[in-house]
């Protein structure tokens, strides 16, 4: 099983269609999955209710903390939002279980926005962040750069954009 | 004037008490400040209404949008969570009016943190993201580690501490 | 078998201790280990003679590039200089078969400085390189900091850092 | 004055035609300039010669050293190898007097690569060091992606990255 993460809480979001592409990937090559979306599952007051002394206190939001402790391998599509990933994954992050929910676990990257970039620098500081909790990621990270001109009706038209998700969706199922 | 930010919504942080000493530091050496707390001026829904389609909607926000927009100078107090910054700072960055917010604009960083670290990575991260919206960033940093052994009733007990802020405000009113 | 790069070519340094005492850690547990001391292969001429157009062309040097090459897991010791990794280290990587001596390969890092932070930027800085050259790093990277007050006659007298790397290495055997 | 790094020692380098054109903009705009080109003063024999022990004690690469501490401000032109900076250049820093010679100082970075990321990664890294040696580095980061497509017979090609020049000639003018 893996878990993979819509990075962002944007409504109809180009990382909710990636998401769902490489999910897509990854059953055709026989993988289980299952998708968390920041759009569905981060609670509209998770600031005031789910952080501090209130953690763990969100009964809503204590049913994905407990799927987040149970599963093992996770993938994080992440949109570039200024520079690095958005704000408000890092809240969820900043929410979870602590310690524990990500030790000795592994994840990939998989990194997209409208600029050059691709999410380099996010994906950098992800990594960073998920070394310190003692998870492993996965070298390999796409970067979907001008993800605007590569993306129509929720299909990829990029044949190398396309490639590299079948490559990471590999890599992921033998990580 | 330089705009001081605590860099934490959690209510009676050390990173407010850090913020306070610094201000006494940077006025005693005749600058001008003012506070930006996040404790105080992040609203609680500002997830919902105040990111995306709705980024400058918020009317509580808009005022520390304007005052962001118009400060000239910064400086960041930072706490580590997760090995990298709050994820409620990188939203309030979000939250800002863009581009342009930073644009041509001078920072510094003082992290904090329970750990040995010192919050170096959350200060990395954020001179990336302050950079990639064209901000400059002092490179002098303290590293206020183990800060909970350090600070007691408002004030801190380690002499390098006191000196390095000092050194930092000094240089900040230069900068 | 896992392939231990000592990440300094400075002769007689902590790093190498801590390179040989990680070595009987992992031999105790059954592993099968080889070192690669940067002090040992790194010719004094790789600068001018094997670097660009004289890639591969350095006969001494060529024997070493096989090795790497051939390798398919590595932990990296790196001490920190001048707050990253050595320059050497890097010019060692320069000079390697490119592209493909680190694709789809996995490593691992630990950090040693005489400062406070236990050279983590060292490691984030390699941790970007390896993901790069496509090779995945291990999420947990002890970092040995003030290394010249817990390390004595080839021992280390710190048992926090002794469990970091019996921890460490029974990781990488399964990683 | 200001001091400009030509990054790389490799022979007839793109990184040395940037820095040649980048020159002619800050004279254009009456600053004096002088340049560091690692391909002419970078030792060959610096390895075995120039660090540790040997610190100081080459004399050809003594007169840079001083060079360099008396310089105030620089611009570091850094070509991506490997997906950061060249060892090379980082065998460079190493070697100048250490500490004392970026304290309080400034420091400019533009990238330039083959690729598609105009060494961000490499820009963030030497970031990470000058903060640590506590030098500041301008936020705005000129990164020149896929530079052979875009410089042709010592001049650039593309007019954004032209103005892009011009702007951060301007900006560390004022810096």
């Amino acid at each position: 099983m893996i878990t993979l993460i819509s990075g962002t809480n944007r409504q109809n979001s180009r990382t909710r269609a990636i998401t769902n592409i490489y999910q897509s990937v990854l059953e055709g090559k026989g993988a289980e999955t299952q998708i968390v979306d920041l759009a569905e599952i981060l609670p509209s007051d998770i600031i005031p209710n789910g952080l501090y002394a209130n953690s763990g206190k969100h009964e809503d939001f204590n049913a994905v903390r407990e799927l987040m402790w149970d599963a093992q391998k996770f993938v994080f599509v992440v949109p570039e939002y200024n520079g690095s990933f958005p704000g408000v994954l890092k809240v969820f992050i900043d929410a979870l279980k602590f310690p524990g929910t990500f030790t000795d676990k592994k994840a990939g990257l998989i990194g997209l926005g409208s600029g050059v970039q691709g999410a380099v620098l996010a994906m950098s500081h992800l990594t960073d962040i998920f070394a310190y909790l003692n998870m492993s990621t996965l070298g390999f990270k796409p970067k979907l750069a001008a993800i605007d001109k590569h993306l129509a009706n929720g299909e990829i038209t990029n044949e190398l954009y396309t490639t590299m998700l079948h490559q990471h969706a590999e890599k992921m199922i033998n990580y």
